[in-house]
């Protein structure tokens, strides 16, 4: 069974719309920007490496969908990438995408044809979505040998249970997913036994979007409210939890999907290893700790409005933080495409820095 | 602004509908014991204190319906009461209430026609519900003697944020409340800056009924999601929690909503106190630990449909525990109607058990 959240056929772009999800398979193919645009703009696109790949695909279309003279097309497509990257301007990866398509542009364009441009363009937004692809084994595999090596005593006895929050497949990221990659490779290798999905109030990706894809992959699996994964560790029905990142502070210090740290704390106290997976790119040097990550207040309704129903008045007070900080110190191991980091992560994570400097110079 | 949840007048039973709140106040008045059975079944009247309030009224209710002889009068009315006794088989309170009705049926009859035995079970009714309101304010006033004591250091200087979950208000007890009672005659005291109230999934019972029972109270607050609450200690946003508890064991491990042991790890381990707020007749004396109390399972159905829309098929693989265990090693007090108790709770209760059994003794 696959789960094709994105893929680039004929001059289109096919995606999964994930508003849907799980209940109805919404499946879109266009040849419009603007379409792409939309699809972003109301999360039926979410994930920030899927936005980044497909606001790559987003600009080949803009490319294809010109029809004026060649002098013209520059301009039009910068615009056309400026809307592009008004769609979310918080995503990242999406200014990560549009900047490689820029750039190929501004080196081509001078002795390509348009027809010849857009084609180079489709290129690059394919190398930038196969890249995702590639991070996501590197990060699986490293991850993979990861645990073997961390239950080796018990490996020879039985196999683990594993609590995962929020959503980190395919439809995150396009390939197999960062924490989720990881969890579906231990799965072919024999390695799990179960995965206990934790269901992320308040937009409930974990219930959602992660039990779909861990359905797919016809991994055994049961949701559970967020609250119930610390007494679930009380009875030693969860072996090791991991999860995904939003941002990683140069100390190693995890910003991720609200609930992570609720998982980490339990998990330290019930003595579970916690682990993050998450490509190098995740990373902000630039940033000491967890303390100078900005945490968005979202709205209110997110809590009082649970998919399209209202349970609570819409103008009930209520503290909606979308993301937390785990600090360092409960991070068992941080899994990336280059590597695994251990503690002292400042260390490990200094090592990286000048290689991914270098690699933002690429990008 | 009042919640007036139930209520017996003129000959009949008056409840607020809880099915519907916080979005509409439906409130029912009737005068047949059939109607609150259904209520109590279908959950309209929830909460175990409230249960019990209820079956005492719902005793009354029958024998007022009673048109036959007396010959037949006990028959009729025991039977009633094994229909009541049915609406919800595991709510001892319920229990408890019919016992006692019982009683005075068996100790009257003889002497006393028909409406003055209809009377006298009016007036046993109205005693269960006015001890229930006494409890909750003896546990009220203990509570709050306890924070004085407890945050002595500190109170000159600021107020206090708590932490509550689940719903222990009027809406649950028919009275002030258990935990609530502590926080709402804390705030009347000027203690409380303002209350956390956990949304409570599955049910949601926090964002819907305490919250609601917070507005009528005008006592501050913000709603949050459950696993936020960890971060919000992280961030010194919370000062203490308190809870209820649905069954105390002997040493003092106590069994409460699900999410309320993820609530007492993050209080552990960011070094809040973690109190809990009971009657006396919580504590299972016959359960020497938490190990032994049966933890119901829940269908998956309250996970996948939320207040009756759909976010998932009912047919996910969910685990959906009802209740879980708190140690009492992470338990800083548990307030009861007849004192704090603190640690080591195993002796403090022991103390309290041969009253505890005279007083079961005259229910």
């Amino acid at each position: 069974m696959m789960i094709d959240a994105i893929s680039f056929e004929r001059d289109a772009l096919r995606y999964l719309d994930q508003r849907f999800l799980p209940l109805k398979e919404v499946r879109v193919a266009t040849r419009d920007y603007k379409r792409v645009i939309e699809a972003i703009k109301t999360l039926a696109i979410r994930g920030a490496p899927l936005i980044g790949i497909a606001a790559g695909y987003a600009v080949v279309l803009a490319a294809r969908q010109f029809k004026g003279k060649k002098k013209n097309f520059r301009a039009h497509l910068f615009k056309a990438i400026q809307e592009i990257e008004a769609s979310r301007p918080t995503a990242v990866n999406l200014f990560f995408a549009t900047a490689r398509l820029k750039r190929v542009i501004d080196a081509e364009l001078a002795q390509s044809d348009i027809p010849e441009l857009a084609q180079k363009l489709e290129r690059e937004a394919r190398l930038i979505h196969d890249e995702e692809i590639e991070r996501c084994e590197l990060i699986a595999r490293n991850g993979l040998r990861l645990l073997q090596q961390e239950f080796s005593h018990v490996l020879p006895f039985q196999r683990l249970t594993v609590l995962t929050h929020c959503n980190t497949g395919e439809l995150a990221t396009g390939g197999v997913g960062t924490a989720f990659g990881v969890i579906a490779r231990a799965w072919e290798a024999g390695l799990i036994e179960k995965v206990y999905a934790s269901e992320t109030r308040p937009l409930l990706q974990g219930l959602r979007l992660t039990a779909y894809e861990l359905e797919k992959a016809q991994i055994p699996f049961e949701v559970v409210s967020d609250s119930s994964a610390a007494f679930l560790m009380q009875k030693a029905m969860i072996d090791f939890v991991i999860v995904g990142a939003d941002r990683i502070a140069a100390n190693g210090d995890v910003a991720n999907k609200i609930g992570t740290y609720a998982h980490a704390v339990a998990a330290h106290f019930h003595g579970r290893k916690f682990f993050v997976a998450a490509p190098i790119s995740t990373i902000d040097f630039a940033i000491a700790d967890g303390s100078q990550i900005p945490i968005e207040r979202r709205a209110n309704l997110e809590l009082t409005r649970i998919y399209g129903r209202s349970v609570a008045k819409d103008n009930l007070p209520a503290l909606n933080f979308a993301f937390d900080i785990t600090p360092h110190s409960l991070v068992s191991a941080i899994i990336t495409d280059k590597g695994v980091l251990k503690p002292n992560f400042a260390d490990a994570i200094a090592e990286l820095a000048p290689e991914q400097t270098e690699s933002y110079d690429n990008a």
